[in-house]
């Protein structure tokens, strides 16, 4: 078991700082449990519903706590980041609330509803072809042309010590955890979590979970280096990543314990559990612990265990058409 | 407006009682708060989440504060109702957690699932058919053969007490409230809150609200007698009660301000707005106080609304079908 350490690049004191930033302004989610869970799996589960933070993801977390902390110059200058997904709504969120000017780079391929959503917090949204250009690439130079701040969406430190005050409310609610599990792209929310989780109760396992189809995280702790992957094909879009970022790796290796993967046709599963059980909309991505742990993946037995949800953002038709296709596949086998 | 008094057939101290009886066995739900909604209307709303309750609906709290107060003879003998809705659910819950056997008179046109989770609970379930027989007849016979004691749905004092719980804990989560607004059945819940509101905080406006087909109370509160009508047809299953009880009467003519209705397509709407702005699932039922709301229905204008959501139990297909048909015939009139 991994324990913590003052000497990363991020600390729990940064966390615990970015948790008085973000103060009345982001929710302090509430952390729920379901006696059907608990009895299909042999553990009590701590549910963190980041599904109910602002723009309906944990990102506003971070997102906030980094453009909160930016100078005055900065802010005046405006930022830049790139993101199809919540991480955009959290930078256009965050620089709505600060008077800071935001500007995304989005592919053109993004669903219309988010480029709407993105733009509606008056962020200037920048469509780019996903063929022509790596995104990275376009933001760094429109970023130099404007003299705007570049907020990348898991590779930064300021964005990991927010991402991990989600799972410091968890264990201040719900006291000491045996195991914590945190689905995971990027790793933005799983570095924050293991600085939360090991700083606060040392005998916590921590672990995180990666869709089958983008398993870059499993690969590198196999292989002790960042290993690059190309973008998976997965229904988890929080975790399209290709690789998790520098400063994240090194925090990973020193608190991390384990990566494992979950499977799309749990993750159904799971948003059809969260529905009809719990009464809450879980986007795929935010099934991959809750994946991990009904499926029998780890040893929970007694355990008392926290599973971040880490979002609802999920096209209602589109839960829909999962969840039929997969009860029709169901009803076409037995 | 309306004062709160101690002279009706249940007090304030009841539901302070029902409190103390239900602590630690049912959720004290969270309330939460949407920008959008407040945006959209002018208030400031607090939603309370009977929807996380125990068996997704306050139901739970009358029925196990009576359950638990009946007296060692009955216990050993058990209790019987009649309902196909939520309350069934949550005696036979109640029932089980007490160890007290439970009958429950359903007619044999519910929802399988229904009858089967009712089942699940360890109640005995007896179907009957809705033309042949009314079900308080059929109660009454049954109860009076076996010697089971009779938990009606809503026209019962530790029922409404029981009931009233939720919105104690309201107003002590969020504080004061100028204007309280209730979805209307049978009026257990209705009965309760306006006991806690006005008790609580005696400037608070309390409404009822009914389905626009069923609504009994909006006629009984015109012509100042309980009337009763046929049984309404209308997607707010919890709400198709052809009249109220007498206990509850009393207390509405004393507490209730005011009686309105919302119509079925608003419930739909709403439905899909907390499904894709709140990431939860209400039943339609649960959406009549926050339709009215949103609809324009009262004057809400800087007011600190307290809203309840009553319950989560409606079926994902039928929730999917029910939001799919509106956006079409949207479209189609567009």
């Amino acid at each position: 078991m991994k324990t913590y350490t003052d000497s990363l690049c991020v600390t729990f004191a940064d966390v615990e700082s970015a948790a008085k930033q973000i103060e009345g302004v982001a929710h302090r989610t509430p952390s729920r449990t379901s006696r059907t869970f608990d009895e299909l799996t042999g553990c009590t589960a701590y549910f963190k519903c980041e599904n109910f933070q602002r723009i309906g993801a944990f990102k506003f977390r971070g997102a906030y706590n980094a453009l909160s902390r930016l100078r005055e110059e900065q802010r005046a200058r405006g930022v830049l980041t790139f993101s199809s997904g919540n991480h955009a709504q959290a930078i256009a969120l965050a620089g709505k609330l600060l008077g800071i000017q935001t500007t995304i780079v989005m592919p053109s391929t993004a669903p219309r509803v988010k480029l709407a959503a993105t733009r509606g917090y008056g962020a200037e949204v920048i469509e780019y072809e996903i063929s022509e250009i790596a995104r990275e690439e376009l933001g760094a130079k429109l970023a130099a042309e404007r003299g705007l701040t570049v907020i990348p969406p898991f590779d930064h430190p300021h964005i990991i010590a927010g991402q991990g005050t989600a799972v410091k409310e968890l264990i201040e609610d719900v006291g000491p955890l045996d195991l914590l599990v945190v689905p995971t792209g990027g790793a933005g929310l799983l570095a924050g979590s293991a600085l939360a989780a090991k700083a606060m109760c040392p005998a916590c396992e921590v672990v995180g979970v990666e869709p089958e189809a983008g398993d870059d995280l499993c690969q590198s702790f196999a292989e002790g280096r960042i290993v690059t992957i190309d973008v998976p094909d997965t229904i988890a879009d929080g975790a399209r990543t290709p690789r998790t970022g520098d400063h994240n790796w090194e925090i990973l290796q020193a608190l991390v314990d384990r990566m494992i993967t979950a499977p799309d046709e749990a993750l159904v599963r799971l948003m059809k559990f969260f529905a009809e059980r719990m009464k809450m909309i879980v986007e795929p991505t935010g099934c991959l612990g809750a994946a991990a742990v009904r499926d029998g993946a780890l040893d929970v037995e007694g355990k008392r265990v926290g599973i971040v949800l880490t979002g609802g953002n999920v096209d209602l038709m589109r839960m829909f058409e999962l969840i039929s296709a997969q009860e029709s596949a169901l009803e076409a086998a037995s």
